[in-house]
């Protein structure tokens, strides 16, 4: 919304059956084919997958499946983070399912085969966001024992490989020390499909401009309602849809 | 398994789309309508709703729509509060949806109009006993922090409203203190089992008794495998089943 103002905004939260970090491969994929098709039917013309769970596994089968650009948010990070990293060492926090899937190393070592990159599951994180517990002493406990291997390796760049980390950014800075640059695994995704708009005429013509946003939820509970309007400080209509 | 050895046992467990406790009630009762059809089409000849969450929203309508007997493990649970409650003072944690949909409150209630009920919700606790956290002093920290406000009201009675809870008993225990006792919802929901197949004969005759026990999962993961293991302190074997 920030990046592309005035285009449409089709977003699907599948909040029944988050949290998607800890379901294996198959089952990720089967929802995210599953979720494509139902923004497909609401006439979605490119799909960005705003989750990095789901963006380390999926997208290319979702794009063998369907003729739609689909955006991931880990090449973005990664390309971001090979940039900012002059001693080669990258940390990367996420879910158990995106960290088991080696796709940011995977996406790192091809860009710069000699650099080091170290992980760390942090699968309690998503949770205490998802409870609101950002300034918490419990959470700046966790948060530090979970960074713990990544700051004995040294690592001057850290990838905030989920989602919900950035909600969390200032506390990680402050435990992972201020001279490492943490990079934020969102932006870069829009900007990327920001960059195929401007240089793509055709695409551009056939996205609609009426800067109408819609936000469909398979699930809606007054907790989710009221994190979705301080996340977007504006009022938000939820449109159910069962997944 | 314990209370009635011999007895057939199919187990489903819905690890796909855990956890149940965040959702709204009518996404958890749609889930359990599902998942009993499918115990029914392995043979089910009664249901236990393992889950304080179903338990708390699905009994009545799965009554309706099916002619077997269902067993939820909530009134088992309050009645056996109710009757080690000298001073009737009694306290509940559980997940957000359980503790939202108020049914501890109605069942003590409707037993013992007098008795005074209190309730805290603790989201975090099935993520912290799924991560394994048993002996984390963070976890002593979430935990302490969520029985402060039951503490306060003087409760002498404190039921575990969610089946995750018992792994941490030793630790609710000492932080609630050693003078107030502590009810494990799940036993209650296996003796009312045991107690209709003693006393209704044509039941009992309608059951397997070959011992045969069949585990089904809607997602497997590593991470399952060793918990389930861990708690069944047996091999166990996982069929998968999509939900």
């Amino acid at each position: 919304m920030e990046c592309l103002p005035g285009y449409d905004v089709l977003y699907f939260g599948d909040t029944a059956r988050t949290p998607y970090g800890s379901k294996s491969p198959s089952t990720v994929i089967k929802y995210a084919i599953e979720n494509t098709e139902f923004l497909l039917s609401k006439g979605a013309q490119a799909v960005v997958l705003a989750c990095n769970t789901a963006s380390s596994v999926a997208p290319d089968i979702l794009r063998r499946r369907y003729d739609i650009p689909f955006f991931e948010v880990i090449s973005p990070a990664a390309e971001m983070a090979v940039q900012s990293s002059p001693k080669g060492r990258i940390g990367i926090i996420g879910t158990r399912a995106t960290v088991a899937s080696g796709v940011y190393e995977a996406v790192i070592k091809k860009l710069r085969p000699e650099y080091r990159v170290f992980a760390s599951a942090c699968p309690l994180l998503v949770p205490l966001v998802e409870e609101g517990w950002l300034n918490r002493p419990e959470t700046a406990m966790i948060v530090k024992k979970y960074l713990r291997p990544l700051k004995s390796k040294q690592i001057d760049t850290l990838i905030l490989g989920c989602t919900h980390y950035p909600l969390l950014a200032d506390l990680i800075q402050a435990k992972i020390g201020r001279r490492v640059r943490v990079i934020d695994s969102s932006k870069g995704a829009a900007n990327k499909l920001r960059n195929l708009i401007e240089q793509d005429a055709d695409f551009q013509k056939c996205l609609n401009r009426e800067g109408r946003y819609r936000f469909f939820v398979s699930d809606t509970t007054p907790q989710f309602e009221s994190i979705a309007r301080s996340i977007l400080k504006r009022p938000i209509q939820l449109e159910t849809y069962a997944s």
